[in-house]
């Protein structure tokens, strides 16, 4: 289910409602999979369908996301359904849409439900949830990734045609690698947070995935845009929906960059599926992609989970989880409480420390337009995380948790599978404001790399 | 001492060497009057004089501060002279000059010495230093105010044309409305602070002090530019070195703004003077000045000593402050100690409610181009300010203490005397970036409010 298709099927005079009936169908039919915390009823789901097509008659002028079902992740304000953040403890009924929501609304889209996710954004597994752990649909017994679990399998399982995610630390980008679609972390501040659950409220960032960097895009096209009533919105370029790619030979491909010594925990299979990538995309490109060293970019992303931005967890959830111990995920609660060791020189030292290391990366953006990574550098079944949970999460973050640290926008696409079946992604980095630049390379590389369609396996 | 005064002495046939032995001579003529850390011999001041001279011997080629003497503020590394910081058990010789003193030794400004300061740049009131209180020259028994108190004081008392001060949450405007100068507070970023010892290292700021707007601007077009190797530089528009102010009428001013109900702590000659001043810019602009709510820009300046940031001073000095306890100033100790209260979730706290009040204070800058408010409420005696240290010197931070946090760039002028006979001052407040605009526009108000010129005493 793509965006056009879904548009040609209106067209061609489908009803939104026949469409939402479709997708309940789909989700029934999965069983228990733990993909949803809330899923709204038929009844609704009609009536609201119905609504859309009403107030859009003409398909001449329908909105860019008439009649588009999909998923929310549930830290993500909703109107008339709870946000309970993976932690029914917390849970409580937003009187309002979240901003981004409100603009999903205004484009047409329809909210099926409200997806599974780690317990306050808190993880990157997607085993830290009281709803179950979820699984990724290219594998039985895969993590689907997180925190953004639910949304990502919402979408990877063909229940949705996009689903929202947040991402902090690579909860937009792990499980869409993990699931084997796009996931599309854009700048921070360029979608507001009004109404999202803060995990590190300087450093969240709403995230979309689909099956498509183009579907992707259309999405962001619709949520991006500078919001005042939001402290961390940013006056930031607007990507435009989606164009058609340049064919390829048109333009040059912007300067890629790829680590000098990529980090793969051991996993030859993934090792050697990310060199096969790089292959691919150095035979696209004018020049090969330039070795990078990318020791301060994961020295800065250190910070984030081994050092005191873990504190900043607790001045969104630290009073609620101090009440409530019980209530917290025992793996989130050890997060957490981590952050109590530091004190505020200790935090800082720490913003003294990524200004540092943000100076340091300076010189990469200089010679590299777009550094293209392993999304992650290593996958994991839901047993193998449940044995190691605290470490194995911080391995899967290897290449994504400086991302927002070091203020860049991100754009995960799968590339295939490695020997040993697992699926294996690439995600393109770039200095915030760059986003437009992460979709045009992006949709060009996506099918060289065999997106949605494995190369092996 | 003007810029312009002493280039024509130079073009006359002047030698730097006898400008220098004048310098000298008016230092040595005041005495012990606690303004200087180290003042440089004679014999070497000769020698640089001379080489200055020997380098740039065509008039018609000089650089823009040639045989230009001025004063460092203690903080600042300057090759050859030790950077005590105002403690002497902290001093160290630096090997090389911090950034901005090697523009200027480019630019051919010669450094006569280094000038005191309260302690680690903490305080406002220019008294706490083991170097001794420093006094304005305005007026007996007067603080000169802090913490760039020997730069501020230099200046005033005529003794160089210009000096370097350092500005976190005032220092380098308090001080010249205490001692009737200009002083030059740019956007953070747009002067380097490589060879800086950092007070708050996210928030400080290198400062000029001058007995004009025109005089500061030439040094600010010398010393601002991007330092790749600085973690906090930015790209931000250079200003460059002062154009003529356009003749009154030819163009508007700016949108002026004013505080609705400020603050002078039952300063009644202050509130007056201000009232004044107003009264003086209002007749100049086309439309009288907005009043403009600015609590949310005072809360914002409370988070600095009221809040997590000061802990940030503990991440620079703290260890140093732990270790020699006898050698730190009580009362710096006393504010140092107050930062081991907060833990990093209250620093990320703070910093959550900074950047709503950030937001919150965009809608000003929406009606009005600059911002213009008393530098201090009030002013004190050296007695007066001992007997109440820290609330006192709190006091004096009302309406500069935001101008970092908020990322304002500032403009402090004089506004001639109470009529109680203290100085007035009134400082330009613009978003960073606006340094130009700034300068343009002081430059206009300064001969209304009587810069240089007592209005009355």
């Amino acid at each position: 289910m793509t965006l056009d298709g879904l548009a040609r099927a209106y067209a061609a005079g489908t009803s939104p409602a026949s469409v939402l009936r479709g997708v309940l169908a789909r989700i029934a039919a999965r069983g228990d999979d733990h993909v949803w915390i809330s899923v709204r009823g038929e009844a609704e789901l009609t009536s609201e369908a119905e609504a859309v097509a009403a107030r859009w008659p003409d398909p001449a002028s329908r909105p860019p996301l008439f009649g588009v079902p999909y998923a929310v992740k549930d830290n993500i304000d909703v109107a008339g359904l709870p946000t309970t953040a993976a932690c029914p403890a917390f849970a409580y009924r937003p009187a309002a849409d979240a901003a981004l929501v409100a603009r999903l609304r205004a484009a047409g889209a329809i909210c099926v439900g409200k997806a599974n996710l780690d317990q306050f954004a808190t993880g990157l597994s997607g085993t830290r949830s009281p709803y179950g752990a979820c699984e990724s649909p290219l594998l039985p017994g895969l993590i689907s990734g997180g925190s953004s679990s639910g949304s990502a399998v919402a979408v990877a399982a063909g229940l949705v045609p996009f689903s929202i995610g947040t991402d902090t630390a690579g909860s937009g980008r792990v499980p869409a690698a993990l699931c084997g679609i796009v996931g599309l972390k854009p700048s921070v501040g360029l979608v507001s947070t009004l109404g999202v659950v803060p995990a590190c409220a300087s450093l969240d960032c709403p995230s979309v995935f689909a099956a498509s960097v183009a579907d992707a895009s259309a999405v962001l096209a619709v949520i991006a845009g500078y919001e005042p009533a939001d402290p961390w919105s940013r006056r930031l370029p607007v990507p435009g929906p989606p164009a058609s790619p340049a064919p390829p030979g048109s333009a040059p491909l912007p300067r890629l960059g790829v680590p000098r010594d990529p980090e793969f925990h051991g996993d030859a299979a993934a090792a050697a599926a990310f060199a096969g990538a790089v292959r691919l995309i150095g035979a696209a490109a004018a020049a090969g992609p330039a070795a990078v060293d990318i020791a301060d970019f994961i020295a800065a992303g250190d910070l984030l989970y081994g050092g005191p931005w873990v504190a900043e967890r607790l001045a969104a959830v630290g009073d609620f989880a101090a009440a409530h111990p019980d209530q917290v995920h025992p793996v989130t609660r050890e997060v957490l409480e981590r952050g109590r060791g530091y004190s505020a020189a200790d935090a800082f030292r720490g913003i003294h420390r990524l200004a540092g290391l943000r100076a340091a990366t300076r010189a990469v953006w200089e010679v590299v337009d777009v550094l293209v990574v392993p999304t992650v550098p290593t996958t994991f079944t839901v047993t193998q995380m449940l044995a190691d949970p605290v470490r194995r999460n911080m391995l899967l973050g290897h290449y994504t948790t400086f991302g927002n640290l070091l203020d860049l926008c991100a754009l995960a696409i799968p590339a295939g599978f490695t020997a040993a079946g697992r699926p294996h992604g690439v995600t393109l980095l770039a200095p915030a404001g760059s986003d437009a630049l992460l979709a045009g390379t992006a949709a060009r590389l996506e099918p060289l790399l065999g997106a949605g369609r494995p190369l092996s396996r």
